[in-house]
């Protein structure tokens, strides 16, 4: 194998925000996008980094996404609003819905804004950060296509619906979770494929339903949990879209148009999003938040690891490690995205 | 083996209120505990029904739990409250923070009530489902006495620190998810042992933190996903942790005194829980949530199941037909709370 292109950080964003506004995005909804896709190639979540302009640039050009998205907020109680994402790119909505959720947290001790009427936003993490910023802390969920099965169910139902939570550490980078309810995305699978490896155990099934190893019968995820605890990882798959479509009016998984397994490119998805943030301010206090949220962690982190001579890590210290990492090295870049920033 | 004991609720409850209230409970604490476990005792999740009746009653007379409580509201911002349950039973706190969360979720669309210096609260659904009767979506969380691993990790940790959340579904019973964080929890465990099975894969560890099947060796359990997945369980588990108590002041799972393993009956456990609620007119509205809430239920349920002439169920949908079958059986009752409740 040859190596991997690695491009720096500056460079990726020029060109990313650059194909972006190409596309016809407009200089807000490019940035936003923009900050999120860098975001996740920081922190080496490759899934949902820069990778995923060529796609966004091409549902721009295909009409599926609206570049110049006028955002309606309908305040609709002190502590609570819902926001009509004009069929824009997802990342500018959210980034918008979690920084108007802090303002009202500010002023109500908790605010929470659903979004309709979006798209995909990439990793759910990057606006969930957005609280710590401001010293809060911030939970966001987003439905998406179906592509797991209910528990021992026959048919996809549900998206892989990541739940972020992201809580400031004093002196610290904030904690940080960023999951799906599956157990591994679809392009794990895919992957797998192209390797010709068999699957972990207990994380897709075949077309009946059936749990299976075999990438190429792999037709759909199991939710988190797998065989036997896969209600678990449903359940929450169903709270992420009762909270993210239910609640707001977004498209419910099963109705949603795939995000790329499909020949339609025009039609807007409707697809749903929903944050919450609390002040810590308003519950214990700030002082005591801060110094029983280290006490947490430095005994969390304080675990010795079942692998010799490693600690536990707490939800975020990966992430945080390789975006170090990063700064030395660059970014890994895949040849096609490569090619389509022409890097 | 002989036939197991049934009893009627009716008879259930009276004995115990009346345990509770010898036991030295007020009667408003004797009441709302008495409710939460005959509700689990109800639906099928015995491990948290009347069987903790004898436990309880043994920590009202031994000192560590209040009988008489004088719950302490300080609302802290419009939407957003902290309540200190005064080393009461955790039920009475529970229920009365739910009804506090409602209260400013009719006001401001969404609120949060904080609770500490509380304790075991029994199942955490009991409270989440008073939103749906007030035609809300609840969401509860509790933290609990360190018996689960992080990932990879040679300690327990986090307790199985359940989320639980109930949506109003018209003219149905209300969408219930309430679930550990863990696979199982401990007392599953002590179940195996007893009966000399072997454990299911990826759900507990031996003293030094290695994926065990021996009941005997299983010293604390795996988080939720397991020994590949478990990342996500854990991370599921420090977001109670987080909510319930760093935020409320209450103590972390691992300084927490433990529940029933410790001599130490005497020190309150200072066991924290978070509560939000969400209005849905203040979102997509009460008739599209309705709507939409229905769509997701029914094209879930159409789904086959793997299981031969079965359908897929929705999170309750289990937990409902129990209850509708223990109103013609009764509810079984263990041999030692029969003799307890003189039954």
């Amino acid at each position: 194998m040859s190596e991997i292109f690695h491009a720096s950080a500056d460079i990726l964003e020029t060109r990313t925000r650059n194909a972006l506004l190409e596309a016809g995005a407009s200089t807000e909804t490019a940035e936003a996008t923009t900050q999120a896709l860098l975001y996740a190639s920081r922190i080496g979540v490759d899934s949902h980094g820069v990778r995923l302009v060529t796609h966004y640039a091409a549902m721009l050009r295909a009409g599926r996404l609206n570049g110049t998205p006028a955002l309606k907020v309908h305040r609709t109680a002190p502590a609570t609003a819902l926001l009509d994402a004009d069929d824009g790119l997802g990342h500018y909505a959210c980034y918008h819905a979690m920084q108007l959720a802090i303002e009202m947290a500010a002023q109500t001790g908790i605010g929470a804004v659903g979004v309709m009427r979006s798209s995909h936003c990439g990793a759910a993490g990057a606006y969930a950060l957005k609280a710590p910023e401001a010293g809060m802390v911030g939970i966001m969920t987003s439905n998406s296509d179906a592509n797991v099965t209910p528990f021992r169910g026959t048919h996809a139902f549900h998206g892989t619906n990541p739940i972020a939570m992201a809580a400031p550490v004093e002196g610290q980078m904030p904690w940080l979770l960023d999951m799906a309810t599956s157990s591994i995305p679809f392009n794990r699978v895919r992957l797998y494929r192209s390797l010709g490896l068999p699957l972990p155990a207990g994380v897709a099934a075949d077309a009946e339903g059936n749990m299976t190893q075999d990438a190429m019968q792999a037709s759909m995820l199991l939710p988190l949990g797998g065989e036997s605890y896969g209600f678990k990882g449903a359940g929450l798959a169903g709270m992420v879209s009762i909270l993210s479509a239910v609640l707001t009016g977004a498209m419910i998984d099963p109705r949603m148009i795939q995000m790329t397994d499909t020949s339609d490119f025009t039609t807007p998805r409707n697809v749903g999003h929903f944050c919450i943030v609390l002040d810590p301010a308003r519950f214990v206090g700030r002082e005591g938040f801060d110094r029983a949220l280290k006490d947490y962690l430095a005994m969390l982190r304080a675990i010795l690891s079942t692998t010799a001579g490693e600690s536990v890590m707490a939800p975020g210290d990966r992430e945080w490690k390789t975006m170090e990492e990063r700064k030395r090295t660059g970014i890994p870049v895949d040849p096609d995205t490569r090619g389509f920033l022409k890097l």
